[in-house]
Parts: C-alpha cells; sequence; structure tokens
C-alpha cells in the first residue's frame, strides 16, 4: 500500500479523507452523473469503483429496505480473487472464507449401488493458474465488503435503500442528464411516492426480473431444463467423511448433490437435485418443503447419516439459462448513437447456480463497464469506448452460458452402470477437469478492438494472452527487495498499466532498450504518456509505467535508471520508489520463463483497470504504443 | 477463522455479539477486576486480550485525552507479528506495513574517508526463523489495531481518557479488591477533581515515569550512555539509494545514521547521532532543534543529497538503559503474598529505540501476563501462577537490556579506520547477524517452573524449545485439505494447545499410540481434560487437543479417528472438524523433519496461551502431561 504522499496523515490509511462537502451523503439529487438500480455484487462492484472518483455523482438505489443478510451465491472464483485485491479487501476475504483446496466425486458403489462411494478427489484448481485460491464466503459478506470499500471512499457513497425503479426513458436529443428514471419508494410508510431523477448514464444492475431491462426493450432469453433443484444453507451432524471438501455426488437412482463447505468451519451449502418438471412448468407450483430438501439429501448420501441441527437459508429454483442479445440500450446496428443505459449481471443473463457463475459474472461485467464509465465521465477516454462494454460481455456471457448448460445437464444425467474398471474417473469428474479454467473465470477473454489490441506480437511475451487477464507471478521490488505479485500493482483505480519487461543486458546503460523507451515515453511529441495525461496530473495519473528487469536486484540502484522510473508525485514532489521489478534470488524461475517473454528483445504489456491485457508488443515498437492508446483515449 | 458454531449469525464475523449489558461501556465502576493504567502496547495488548472475557471487569485509564496519533516506536519483530496473529490482526499490520527484507551497511569509503560507501547487505531475517517478516508501522497504528479489538470484543472496551493515577495502595489483609486506587481527572475542565476505584489488580503500563511503580516503592535503576540522539520521521528528496531499505551508517567523522523505510512508501524515519552528553545531564538541555537534527543527517550522508519536504515527527533523547528489579508489588522473599500490582512495559525497562525493543518487549510482557490474569479472574488457575510474571519477564529485560546496550555502544563507535580489505564485514554488521535472533524477538526463553516443565525430554521434539515460543511449519489440514500454520492455532484465548505428534504407524488401527491417548484423556480419571475442564463447558475450552499425523491425508478420513479429534461442540453439538493436520503433499520437508521430532516415539508438545512452549514430552508418557496440568490448572 503506497500512502502520505501529500503529506503525513494519522489514522487508517484504509479510510480515504472525504472530498470537500461529501462528509455525509446528502439526499438524492434532481440530477447526477451515474444511476446504479440495485444492491446486488453487479451494483456493488460498480459502486465502490465509481466511489473512488467524488468528481463523479454517483448513487445507487436498491429497493428492499437493507443489506443482504444471508443466502443466495457463494462461490468466489480465483479471478473475482484477484479482482477482490484490486480493490483492496481480498485479504480479508481470505481470512473469512472457507478455501476450496480438494474437491472428491462420489458414485454409486459398485458393489452396492444404493450406497454411494468416494471415486476419487483432485485438487480444485490446476496449479498455477492463479496467486489465489478459490474460496467460499456469503454473497452477503462480499456485499459487506464492497460497501465497505464505498463508506471509506472519498465520496463516502451508502446505498439509498427503499428506492425502486419503475420506468425509465431515454432522450437521445438531450446533451445532458439524458435519462430521466421514475423512482417509487418502497417502504410501507411512503408506498408509491414517486420521484424523477435525471442521470447522465444509468446501470441496471436490477437482478434477473430486471425494471431497466424491460425498460429499454430487452428480454432474457433461453431455454429451461425442466429440472428442480433445492439449496440449503446448513449445520448438520453427519459421518459423510467429505463434510469439509467440496463433493460432487451422483447417486443410481436418488439424483445428484453438490456439497460446498462454507465460512467459518461448520456452516455446509447442499445443492439436491429434486423433481424433473413439466415443459413451462415453474417450480413455485410444487410448494417443495424444507423436509423435502432434507430427505432427499438423506437419502442420496446413504450408507452416511445426515441429520439438520439448524438452517440457516434455504430455496428452490428450476435450472434455466437465459440471456440477453445486448446489454446496452443501443438498438443492434444503430452506429450514430452511444449508449447511455447498461444492463450488468443477472438482469442479462442467468446461470444455473451449481457452476458458480452467477455472483462472479454479475462482478466481471461491473468491473468491465466501471472503468470505462469513470475514464468517459473524468474526459480520458472519449464516450466511443462505452459500446465496448456490451459486445465483451455478452459474447463471455455466452461462452459461459453454454458451459454451465452442459455442466447442468451432465450432473443431473444418470450415472452409467458401474463399468467395473477401477479407477476410471466417471463423466462429471472428466468435465470438471477439462473446464476449471471457465469456474475459476480464466476464460474470459475480450477479441481485439480499440480497448484490445491485435494479437500479432503475442509472442513477445506468450504468457500474456491478448484479451485474458493479466497472469500474475511472483517479482522483487528493486527499491526495498520486497518479494510482490507484479499483477497487483493493477488497482481498480482506472490507470493503464505498462509493463516494460527489459530484454538481457544493462538497462543503466546509455543506450540501451529501456533509456530509449524512457526517453520515448518523457519527450517524444507523440508519447502517449504526453498526450493523454492531463495538465497538472501526476506523470502517472494515467499511464503507469513498471519496468520489470532480468538483472538481480543488488546488480543496480534505483537512481540509476532513467527518472521516468523515479517519479515525482504528489504535492511535495516526493519519489515513487515502486515502479522497478527484479528477477527472484535464488533459482526460481522467474517472470520471464514463467510467463515466456522474449528475454532477448524484451516486452511491452499494457494492462487495462479491469486487468485485461490490452496489447503485447515487442519492446521496441514505440509507434505501436502510441496507436494503441491514441485509439482509445482523449488528448 | 471458526465461527457460526452456536448457529448462523449474519454480519462481520469479526465483531463479536456484546455480551448481555455490555453494548455500550458505562461510567467507570466503584469496583472492577483489573485497572490498566495506560494506553500505550503494553496497556492496550493486556486490554485486548482481557475484553474478549465480558465475565472480567476490566477498565484500562490514560491520561491523555484520546489516542496517539505519531511517533514515538515503529519497528515490529518478527516474534511481535506472531503475536498480532493470535490476536487477529496479522494481516492488516502485513498489508500496511513496510516490510523490512534486506539491511544494508555503510561505512566510510576508503579511498575518500569523508564520504560513505555501501558496504554491503544481508536478508534482514534469518531464513526460516519465522513465518512472518519483521516489519515497521507506526506505533499509533499498533494502537489503533488493539482499540478495535477491544471494539469488537463482547466487553465493547474502550479507554476511559482524561484520567490518570495519582496514587494507590494494597490492603494486603482485605479479601476482594484490596488495590485502592486514586484516579485525577486531566482535561482543563476537570482538573484535579479526584475519585478512588478500588480493583482486585492493577497493572501499571504507564510509561517511563509510571506512577504505579512509584506507588508500590519501586526504582528504574540503570546507567545512561551520555549519547544524545535525534528521531525524525520524514518525507525527503534523496539521491541516496538505499532509502527504501534499511541502513546503517557509519561516517568517518560525523556520527551515525539508523534509516527505518516506513509504512506508505514515502516516509522514513532516521535515527541521528548528535552530541556526546556530560554525566548526568539531560538532553532537554541542550535545545536541540529540527534543523540540527537535519544538518547532522547531511553531513553524515555525503556524498548524497538530502533535503526534508516535511516533517511528521521528531524528538531528541539520551540513550539510557534501564531496569526494575521486580515486576510486580510483593518484595522479594516475601513468600506468604501474592501479586496484587503488576508492571509492564517501559514502566519496568526502557531500551535505547533503535534495537527496536521497546514496543515489543512491552508488549510481550503484557502477553505474557494476560493470560494468568484472566486464567486467575475466570478460576481456571490458581493465584499462585502469578508470581510467575516478574519470574519470567524481569531476567528477559536484563538479557534485553544488555544486548541493547552492547549494540548502542557499537553503533556509536567511530568506525575503524579502513583496513583495506575489501568485504570484511564491519563490527557493527557482524553484530547484527550474530543477534538478528534477539532483534527478532526469537530468544525470549523461559526457565522451568510450574508453568514450563523440564526439559528432560526436548529430544522428542528438538525443534520445540521448551520456553521459547512455538515455532510455526506448515501442515495439511486433514479436514479440508488447506495448507496451514500450525502456530496459527495458538490463539489470545487463554486456551492451552496439546499438540500430539504422533508416532509412524496407522494412527487410526485399534492400540495406536493416538489411541491410547485419547483414551487417557477422555476417560482416565487422571485425565488433565476431564480434571480441569469446568463443567458444561466445550471439551477444548482448557485444554484444547491437536493430533499431526505422518500419514499423507489421503490415507485417513476424520470419522475414523478417535472421538475426541473430532469433538462436538457449542450449542448444537457441531463437531470440530479442525482437530487433525497432516503432512504437507509433495516432496517438501514435514513438520516432522523441520522441528526435529522423533518420528518413530512421537512427542507431546504442550503451548501456553502466549504461544511459548510448556511442555515437550515423549508421546506415551501420560503422567507427565496430568503432572504438569496438575502444577498450574485447578480443579
Ligand atoms: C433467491 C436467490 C437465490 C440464489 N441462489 C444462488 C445460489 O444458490 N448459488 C448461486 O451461485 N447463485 C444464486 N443466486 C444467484 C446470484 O445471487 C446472482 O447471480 C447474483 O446475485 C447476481 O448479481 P446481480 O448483482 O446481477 O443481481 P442481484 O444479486 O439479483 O441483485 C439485484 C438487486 O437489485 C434489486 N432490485 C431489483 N429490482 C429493482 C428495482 N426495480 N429497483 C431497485 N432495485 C431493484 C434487488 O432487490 C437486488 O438487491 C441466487 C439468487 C437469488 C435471487
Ligand atoms: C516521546 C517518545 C519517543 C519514543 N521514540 C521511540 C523511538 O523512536 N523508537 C522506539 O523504538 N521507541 C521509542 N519510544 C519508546 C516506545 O514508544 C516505548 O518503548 C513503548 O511505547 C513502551 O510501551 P508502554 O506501553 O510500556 O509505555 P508507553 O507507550 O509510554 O505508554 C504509557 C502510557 O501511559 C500513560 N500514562 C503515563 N502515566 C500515567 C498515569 N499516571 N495515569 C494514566 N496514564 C498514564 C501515558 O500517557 C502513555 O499513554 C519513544 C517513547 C516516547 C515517550
Amino acid at each position: 500500500m503506497q500512502y502520505h504522499l501529500n503529506g503525513f496523515r494519522p489514522g487508517d490509511p484504509e479510510v480515504c479523507d472525504a472530498a470537500p462537502g461529501r462528509d455525509r451523503q446528502g439526499p438524492l439529487p434532481e440530477t447526477l452523473d451515474v444511476l446504479i438500480v440495485g444492491c446486488g455484487p453487479a451494483g456493488l462492484t460498480l459502486a465502490a469503483q465509481l466511489s473512488a472518483f467524488p468528481e463523479i455523482t454517483t448513487r445507487i438505489v436498491e429497493r428492499l429496505e437493507g443489506p443482504l443478510e444471508k443466502g443466495q451465491a457463494d462461490g468466489i472464483s480465483c479471478r473475482s480473487m484477484e479482482m477482490f485485491e484490486a480493490f483492496g479487501f481480498a485479504e480479508k476475504v481470505l481470512k473469512q472464507s472457507y478455501w476450496v483446496n480438494e474437491t472428491t466425486f462420489w458414485t454409486p458403489d459398485p458393489k452396492n449401488p444404493d450406497q454411494i462411494l468416494r471415486n476419487s478427489r483432485i485438487w480444485d484448481v490446476e496449479e498455477g493458474l492463479s496467486e489465489m485460491p478459490h474460496v467460499i464466503l456469503n454473497q452477503a459478506r462480499v456485499h459487506d465488503m464492497f460497501l465497505g470499500v464505498m463508506r471509506n471512499s472519498p465520496s463516502r457513497l451508502t446505498p439509498d435503500y427503499g428506492l425502486k425503479v419503475v420506468d425509465l426513458t431515454v432522450d437521445t436529443e438531450a446533451d445532458d442528464h439524458p435519462v430521466t428514471v421514475i423512482l417509487e419508494h418502497t417502504d410501507p410508510a411512503r408506498a408509491g411516492e414517486r420521484r424523477d431523477v435525471r442521470a447522465r448514464y444509468v446501470v441496471g444492475c436490477d437482478g434477473a426480473r430486471s425494471s431497466v431491462r424491460r425498460a429499454i426493450g430487452r428480454e432474457l432469453r433461453g431455454d429451461s431444463a425442466n429440472q428442480a433443484w433445492g439449496v440449503m444453507d446448513v449445520l448438520v451432524e453427519t459421518d459423510f467423511p467429505d463434510i469439509r471438501r467440496k463433493s460432487l455426488i451422483q447417486s443410481a437412482n436418488e439424483g445428484s448433490i453438490v456439497i460446498i463447505p462454507r465460512e467459518g468451519g461448520y456452516l455446509a451449502r447442499f445443492y439436491i437435485e429434486l423433481d424433473q418438471l413439466d415443459p413451462g412448468e415453474r417450480v413455485a407450483g410444487r410448494n417443495i418443503t424444507l423436509d423435502r430438501l432434507i430427505a432427499a439429501a438423506q437419502r442420496i448420501l446413504a450408507p452416511y447419516s445426515f441429520e439438520v441441527k439448524e438452517t440457516a437459508w434455504w430455496s428452490v429454483y428450476e435450472i434455466g439459462q437465459r440471456l440477453t442479445d445486448k446489454f446496452d440500450d443501443v438498438p443492434e446496428g444503430d452506429g450514430n448513437r452511444l449508449p447511455r443505459v447498461f444492463i450488468a449481471g443477472d438482469a442479462c443473463h442467468t446461470h444455473s447456480p451449481k457452476a458458480g457463475q452467477g455472483m462472479n459474472v454479475s462482478m466481471g461485467d461491473a468491473f468491465n463497464l466501471g472503468w470505462k464509465l469513470a475514464s468517459v465521465l473524468k474526459g480520458l477516454s472519449p464516450p466511443e469506448i462505452l459500446p465496448s462494454y456490451s459486445a465483451e460481455r455478452q459474447s463471455i456471457a455466452q461462452d459461459l452460458i453454454a458451459f454451465d448448460r452442459e455442466w447442468a445437464q451432465i450432473m443431473s444425467e444418470r450415472p452409467k452402470p458401474a463399468s467395473g474398471t477401477p479407477g476410471e474417473a466417471p463423466k462429471f469428474q472428466r468435465y470438471f477437469i477439462e473446464h476449471g479454467r471457465n469456474t475459476a473465470g480464466m476464460s474470459v477473454t475480450y477479441a481485439p478492438s480499440a480497448l484490445i489490441g491485435e494479437a500479432s506480437s503475442q509472442d513477445a511475451a506468450a504468457g500474456f494472452e491478448l484479451g485474458a487477464r493479466f497472469h500474475s507471478a511472483p517479482v522483487l521490488r528493486l527499491a526495498d527487495a520486497k518479494r510482490v505479485e507484479l499483477g497487483h500493482v493493477v488497482k481498480a483505480d482506472l490507470r493503464w498499466r505498462l509493463f516494460a519487461f527489459a530484454p538481457e543486458g544493462d538497462p543503466t546503460a546509455t543506450g540501451s532498450a529501456l533509456s530509449h523507451l524512457c526517453d520515448f515515453l518523457s519527450r517524444d511529441p507523440s508519447s502517449p504518456i504526453l498526450r493523454h495525461t492531463p495538465k497538472g496530473a501526476d506523470i502517472d495519473a494515467v499511464i503507469d509505467l513498471r519496468a520489470i528487469l532480468q538483472v538481480p536486484h543488488t546488480a543496480i540502484d534505483l537512481p540509476s535508471l532513467p527518472e521516468l522510473l523515479r517519479p515525482r508525485k504528489g504535492r511535495l514532489g516526493l519519489v515513487d520508489h515502486e515502479k522497478v521489478f527484479c528477477s527472484l534470488p535464488g533459482d526460481e524461475p522467474d517472470i520471464f520463463d514463467r510467463r515466456g517473454i522474449d528475454r532477448v528483445q524484451g516486452a511491452l504489456v499494457v494492462v487495462r483497470s479491469d486487468q485485461h491485457v490490452a496489447l503485447v508488443s515487442s519492446f521496441g515498437d514505440h509507434a505501436a504504443l502510441a496507436r494503441f492508446f491514441d485509439g482509445c483515449l482523449s488528448r
């Protein structure tokens, strides 16, 4: 953590000073920059991101009277953990959550098919996939983390509870605040009371029955698997040996269960397969009770005992994967308009819960949109980047829904009669392993656009796949010899990271490729840093250059490197010492080895604020850099 | 973290429910169990520990009007970090602090003795010494962490600011609340206003000028090195290359500097050698200014530039090491009385700041005392254990002061004229390396007593030195296959940990040594668990058994182990799944290898709540266990 840049300030560095006049959030204004609708994972991710910028007037409304307390989703993918790191609360989630280390697979005992038997176990996450584990924590707690970020931000943003969006209209002719939103109070005392607000942008994060989606005339389309499932968060007594491991269980005739151990060491979630529904039938009509869930679990888990001591939460649902064709208000093919209304999360796509996608994909949507909206509103990027949100996320949602559908189906299939081949992996296990990258959130890769360069120079750094998330690796920080994860410098702060992986040779030599690069960036009129950094802002305010050297940290001193790598910043002009990294000491493979970076030529890697790789180029291709940033940043 | 044992509870698991009637701390009562005097590191460590037990009435008074904001100590040893882990806030300190990775040594340039030159650098902490790093964080922030623990505890303890202790008396005849304390308000509006409180115990954590110490008739004795030093926390501009590394600098003729980089990436602390004082002279008389500190730093750092942009805090002091002969109110040799008043921290010993002991040793005092006091007040241990506080800590303080004195002297010595032998380590470097274990807080070893067993069976687990702190190592938790640090199960919760390192062989076999041990502990009339656990309490409430197995976690299931290793707890009788650990997968050395545990015979290791090893015995010596606990626990 870097702080005290503008002078020593006592107190918790994670609590920002309130911006002038923002100590307390006043009543909802008539006009604002961004109105977020809904306090689910999508809305809160977005709100947390925007709350860092008090110059942007953001508010978030929620129809309920207060924050969620329990239930709903609980799976946090490795990828979401990486995002939490960018928001500054990963360490808290790591501490409080259950870590999914091992996953076990149970199938009918070939000798006694009425009973289940552990077929096999695997490590849940492929080695090296992420520096973060896959964890489980109540969605309500995730909400709390984001609410904490908002509360401690300079805008002191808090939700306006008890307000629901009834309708909205976009005046495509209006220059300012073109979206008019009709809000209605939901608390019984004021029920029916309405008011308008006008916003520059509105983001509907209002879940599967989204009013915002309806207002912009979009629909969730898809099909239902006509299969009812139950879910319960319970404190149980059982002799099932894997109650603290994620377990996928297929019985011969009683259906399937997924067990997700939960935070705190005692609680566990059970997903239980229930009835086949008739086409078009809704599960609500069946009046399924908690007792039925428990009885089904008892049958499936035989020969193990299973008794529920306390139920924290339970629900029943039908599996259905649905998707909206576009995630903003601009009609397909209308090239003249830019979007003003967006939808995110369950408002645009719904999943079956068991692949653990709902919360993760919803936060992913918001993380994709947040920096774009903020960059446009701060004048750093032109509004032309906004259509990329729907373009990037809709196709991801499509892929994930396809995966989810297949997975839900496989989980509901009856296991084949025992083949008798001992150790043969059942189908659900093979599928689980094959798709580990999907489940971990790592398969999200954006196609080339103004915000993602062409893959022509991918060879310079094969391990940083263009459009995919930046895959962190450990490095040693030159100034203080601290071992750090390079990926953790990418924060949810709008800035672009330019990672300069220096070629072999002495980086301090005059004429080195590194000094050429710094010369270009600090002096050339086409330098993206010079062109796109607002006057008076710190030199790294928009594009944050970091150098990674192949030399050991003992070989050089920071003052011998170009000034751009030890920039003066803030009110006092203090040197930022955290721009340069070296190889690890000892004989661990370094980041060049781990990520396939060309040692001879070096590589430049540009990373967006949502941690996705935007550009990979050869080290000397300064023009490519300039071109790329000209395409997505304002002058 | 374990939570939800007594049923699901929404909200932050780190915020405990307030005990009945404790939502808000009322006015200071007339009588109480423990009165802590002073909100420094010692007082707050103790208050944080006691606040976990709302049945003990604890209050803490502080003469100042509010919490510290800056200055004073900043070094946090590895050992203190281990303690912070037991209090549950290590991850926050890890995030916000500066990590001391490398230490560099600077001496006069042999070619140009007016200028300094980097002589060498070393890793600050010896590899494997602790799972925790040595870090630097403002003392005020450490205070905040403890204040947070107190605020979130079931007693919602907060300091009573603006109250100072004027005097106290102990009525050795009184049965109850024998200590009468006279308090005086310090805020100008109520200045001079006095009141009494009566307490069972009083702990003077009121610093070097302790009123409590004076009231019990003890004195700080020792000598002064007659050397003035200055200290300043500054934001600087410099081309000194090691400004972000801990640096020990000896100039030829201008004196010494120690640079301690600070949290946040910009701030740094400078300790600067100033004037030789006359015998008995106080530094205050010299009217040393900040400008003098800066000018001295500039001279010592030549040829490097050095300009102060902002000073957060500064001070001057004379080096002096002083010590009190006993840390409680019982006169030496008075075997009939038990202590009622204790002193801790700077009230009993003062150090030179540069060895970084002040805050660490003070917290160490309180951590030693806290669990003893609480155990006595909860009726778990007889009051006869209380004299061990002074016995254990006074001799530690003696050792540390000897170390500190030597170290301060070496830092003030003029470097020898350059020997010309290149690479020859200067004396201060050799001393620094030799005493790394002291600085890290690892040399604290308590002598045998009722609370520390005899070393006769040390060979069973050579790496867990009797009386020293339990040296953690990684293990794999059986139930959920999570890699954890075994030492992190030792929390600041009064409980004793009994680590059972099982001998080779199948631990689940009938007749295995592990099942014998569990039989003894759960059924034998001399079982310390049966004898010392209060009726109705969880079976692990006083002695918390943990088994560490040599088999891989895939070889056994928890339900096949004795019931004592999967005890039912809490209101609902839920199984605690976190009692059993296995060797790590892969070919890393396991904890048996790392800590020299006898693989054939196994070992039992008892650890106190302050993380010190109390007993090492052979696995089958059940009688030794029973004897040991009989000596320190009540029936
Ligand atoms: C009952 C339930 C159970 C679930 N169970 C699971 C599960 O077991 N496993 C799993 O992985 N996922 C589960 N999910 C799905 C998961 O919670 C979602 O995928 C995830 O929350 C989506 O996040 P979101 O932010 O897009 O929408 P949501 O979390 O649905 O948030 C939408 C928010 O908008 C508010 N809102 C709605 N309409 C309006 C309006 N007009 N005006 C103002 N506010 C409005 C809602 O009150 C809500 O707070 C469940 C969801 C629900 C609702
Ligand atoms: C000005 C100053 C500068 C220091 N600088 C350094 C440094 O640079 N490096 C370093 O390592 N260490 C430094 N120290 C030492 C370090 O802060 C101490 O070793 C450490 O704080 C000791 O902790 P403690 O809890 O024992 O006592 P303290 O931290 O001294 O706390 C004692 C508390 O008791 C209060 N108090 C005193 N008398 C009474 C009374 N009669 N009634 C009620 N309350 C009372 C005081 O106000 C104070 O808050 C410094 C100390 C001081 C005072």
